[in-house]
């Protein structure tokens, strides 16, 4: 089975990263890090580059697709090479999936046209407008798309996903593995959960968080 | 304040992004990977490469130092440029931190006897052999010594010593920021909540998850 991860410039690392460190424990599973051009791809803040080792034209048919988020997301909204690639493979994969505001992506894309969807809390109100139907779960599956909330859902999310492309045990064994049990020191990870004046430190970085541009 | 994570071939990825996403949003951060050589470091699976901006040489000072696990830190656990790097950068350190395995480095550098440490629940039994004393926590605080248990524990980890850089507000919001409200989808993160069976499927690959080799 392979697993593509797509990169772009400005993506958020941990996006990306927690899905792979998921998936790639699956056995028998090959993940491949593909963008427009081969090589390092820097995050938003530049100090972190993680590899393509693939050009999206390598990886025409992947059985799984992960589109992280991050700042750079705002530069694929409109028709183009990514949009191309996406909606190509997605013809043929098995689950296209996203992480926080790859779910833009994937529905500016029009892969999410009428379908059940999830992004970065900051950023829900961007789904109805390109299509897609926005709940507040953590992990929203409708039909082969399965979308996360934002960063950290991923790992969540490729959990799921592995229960589904596996089984329980392996996706169980994989969470073992990784030592997932988590015990974040503060309740905070949600609007719902953190005091209202965390709350609003966040969305006063708003535009800053979703574009990168203050 | 600058932080360096330490890469090495063979790392495992989340033990280094998760804290990396975390440490990176906290305000007037500059977070440095560095190598022994500069350039694309593989992880454990070698379909990941993380780019080290620096050499170790380059960053002799950090504020923070972060040592990841995963197979690769079989090849660090005798005297040598890593080992030298650490020390010297934990004398002037205001704090020395790893994340899974990563403990075990810190360990055989010298830096963690008597001291209170943990490490992945599968290599916590080579700690106290190292001069370190294993605790069951998740993270591990001793004076300037923090520890996580296993690969995802790096984000408890990094969150908690936001909160100590910083203040509780600050890692509030980077929590909220990351969205990191986990919801795994099954109670299977500890060898003490998981199912027998799932404990022995992973303890029957004890030594590949440890070294990578079979």
């Amino acid at each position: 089975m392979q697993v593509v991860i797509l990169l772009f410039e400005r993506f958020t690392a941990l996006d990306a990263v927690g899905p792979y460190d998921v998936l790639s424990r699956i056995p028998g599973t090959e993940v491949v890090f593909a963008a427009e051009r081969a090589g390092p791809v820097g995050n938003e803040v530049g100090g972190l580059a993680l590899t393509a080792t693939a050009t999206l034209a390598d990886v025409p048919h992947p059985d799984v697709i992960v589109v992280p988020g991050g700042p750079g997301q705002t530069d694929h909204m409109t028709d183009g090479p990514v949009h191309r690639w996406l909606r190509a493979a997605d013809g043929a994969s098995t689950w296209t999936t996203s992480v926080c505001t790859g779910s833009l992506i994937l529905a500016a894309a029009g892969l999410l046209t009428g379908r059940r969807a999830t992004s970065h809390w900051l950023a829900m109100d961007q789904l109805a407008p390109l299509g897609a139907v926005p709940t507040g779960e953590r992990v929203v599956t409708d039909g082969k798309y399965v979308t996360a909330a934002g960063v950290s859902a991923g790992i969540d999310m490729a959990l799921e996903l592995t229960s589904r492309i596996a089984d329980a045990t392996v996706a169980q064994a994989v969470q073992l593995g990784i030592e997932y049990d988590p015990r974040p020191p503060f309740a905070a990870g949600s609007p719902h959960a953190a005091p209202p004046e965390v709350v609003a430190v966040v969305q006063a970085y708003r535009n800053f968080i979703l574009t990168g541009v203050h």
